[in-house]
């Protein structure tokens, strides 16, 4: 159990690091920077090269909502949910950390959003609230969908690293412009700690938001699939 | 059948939203935004996600042509496509309904083009009513021969999805100027739907050219193969 | 032997329509437009979708650089290579008219350098002819160094589109300033065509200098890998 | 052992003349060119292919650190450290020089950076000595960390390529702005050698970093992953 929350720890600090700091470190240029298209690649890609690198572990999921997700599933056992989101968070903390240490190495480092989730006049393009948590519960549904797929025992072996991270990769795509894109409460929690401020006090929407997501494609996946009487006996 | 029914309608969903949606809400973005580029890669990743997802359940269709192309070929019963069609069109227009949701919840909302399809002056470059559609029998042409052939018991097995999510990448790569890239009537009616006047009306060469493209195809990549007699034998 | 000749024929015609026109009918929105990156990306994808498409039919050389290089490796029988280069340089004049076809269709029109390749006043930089042979040659031989590697008996099955496809697109990441890149006298040879002048003139460059780098690869690389008896003895 | 140390010498050739390549020659198209991001996808994709097309011969390392770090971890003998490294440097030389061939045939042409690794003044984003020491260290730490896991034989077989060269690919869209991105002391030494001054006066940080993170990697992967024993036997 410590060498699979050691992974999950690992795998999130990778996470927050990379695509936090893709957005991060990329912000000082504009022209040559790599866009929101590049920090949607980053982020896909820390779950891409994680999930071949610590899949066997841990099971790579690096994202409380999805350790939720894949439990009311039944695919995860309840008794493991816990120690897994504390790991989370503790990983996305300190890759929050190291990203801030490199950060300031910069002469004219400004901690600004520090690529924190938010809404309102938190949010990239100022959407509100209500456009918030529509979208994250919608991504995250989605997302949870896609790992339920590309995981069940139907599916090609060894593609579900590419179909996950991509999928990452493609919410960004679509979701930075209004939440700045979460679908993970750890994820939101590592900056989040850094800037305080607004960043803390609608923290709470990257949290609810993302696991009710997750909850109902948990339930809806497995009635999909012929899987009903495992998910509800779990349920 | 219900759940077949179930995969299409929320792979349709999920290629409309995720598609359309990371052209609409990106469009407030102009320097950081993702650009055509960005919106490729979203499309095909759409579909590329939902392969691995619910490729093992229905297929994973999402587009009425698709559905055509494969019964053409003899690789889709006939008794099957008007409910495949049904479900993607509707998952299609239910799609566009939660990105309209996300996307009015900006302060600068404005419906514009809604990421509908379009030749003349409904075109991004004004493509001509021909050019457009050339373009998208080609188009559709290409990726159903592409889907025959990825999906043949002699390819490599797994791939698949990503070959044919790619392949919509590289359609949208080249027609976005052309049409804004359709291939797909349930994805043009969609957002249409929620536009109204000059969607609506070309609507018509969005199921049209796409349906003659593929029927090609479906005829085409047999012959090419030495599938021949199954093909005639089914068309 | 004419559903080899056929494939070879539709997946050289898919590479120019889709990597030139990626490129062309892009070229009028250069705010939003997909860029050097987007028709790198374009070019590669062709490749990898193709050879997922067709690969089991007849090998997807799709390019007359990569039959040389295939032969003189022992891959590829003598035979079969002057049919094979015909299909592909029709696959491609064909491509390049049906290209010409849609890009006509904007009523701003021009023909300009319609992606075609060349050197000096022709390259993108306007790079002098040695360094544009320097360039063809060396990219040419690493494409058919990775083409040679990820098809060995010994590599993981299955991945070679990827590799191959992806290789493309890295050497157009790098090379597109230089010469717009060719490595494949069939792309070359089907938009020169349509632009004559210059473009002709110029057009023995890019069957000449990745002919030869093809040519030294199908040397290196059986000597690298220990099979250096065959490749001798097919020489 | 030749041929190894022959395929090592093409792999790292290839890695500097593609990834430095890509970033030295767009630099004359700030508008149409590949940006940051293109350059990140360019080193990863040499990567990617080479591991594709070389991985059966010599494994495919690319790169000092990585040979140190799979040494540490047990996967590689120490007898064949220092040939591999040496080929490596050498190979990154040659592709360094090939890439001045190519890029003096410029009209325009200026040595200036030639794609070195820096910081302070040499840092694209002017970073400090210590954000470059600990950025280089941490995303060499996470590189190695990536292939052990990814060639891990509990891995799925066949997709460490994907992962590891996109893995490149995320490290240079997180930190070209901090120091360029090295990561490898032989992508490092190559372009150096020709810029001299600075560029050779900060080069010991490009040995010293990615070294001291692959040693970390290649004793913790081991720890988090029940392989403890060999990592100790071998360490």
């Amino acid at each position: 159990m410590g060498q699979r929350l050691g992974a999950e720890m690992f795998g999130t600090f990778w996470l927050v690091l990379g695509g936090c700091g893709s957005a991060v470190l990329a912000a000082g240029f504009p022209q040559l920077g790599i866009g929101f298209a590049g920090v949607s690649l980053a982020f896909g890609l820390t779950v891409l090269t994680m999930a071949y690198a610590i899949g066997h572990i841990s099971g790579c999921h690096l994202n409380p909502a999805v350790s939720v997700g894949l439990t009311v599933a039944g695919r995860f056992p309840v008794r493991d949910l816990a120690p897994y989101i504390v790991a989370q968070v503790i990983g996305g903390i300190l890759g929050a950390y190291v990203l801030y240490v490199i950060a300031s190495g910069s002469p004219t480092f400004e901690l600004g959003g520090f690529a924190t989730n938010g809404f309102g006049d938190q949010s990239p393009g100022h959407y509100s609230m209500m456009a918030a948590l529509v979208c994250e519960v919608v991504m995250t549904f989605f997302f949870l969908f896609v790992i339920l797929g590309a995981t069940d025992s139907r599916a090609p072996a060894g593609f579900a690293p590419i179909a996950i991270g991509l999928c990452l990769t493609l919410i960004h795509l679509i979701s930075i412009p209004v939440t700045n894109t979460s679908v993970n409460p750890a994820r939101s929690t590592g900056p989040a700690l850094f800037v305080g401020g607004a960043a803390v006090e609608q923290l709470w929407l990257f949290w609810v938001a993302p696991i009710i997501g997750a909850i109902i494609a948990g339930v809806v996946y497995p009635l999909l699939t012929g899987a009903k009487k495992r998910a509800l006996a779990s349920a």
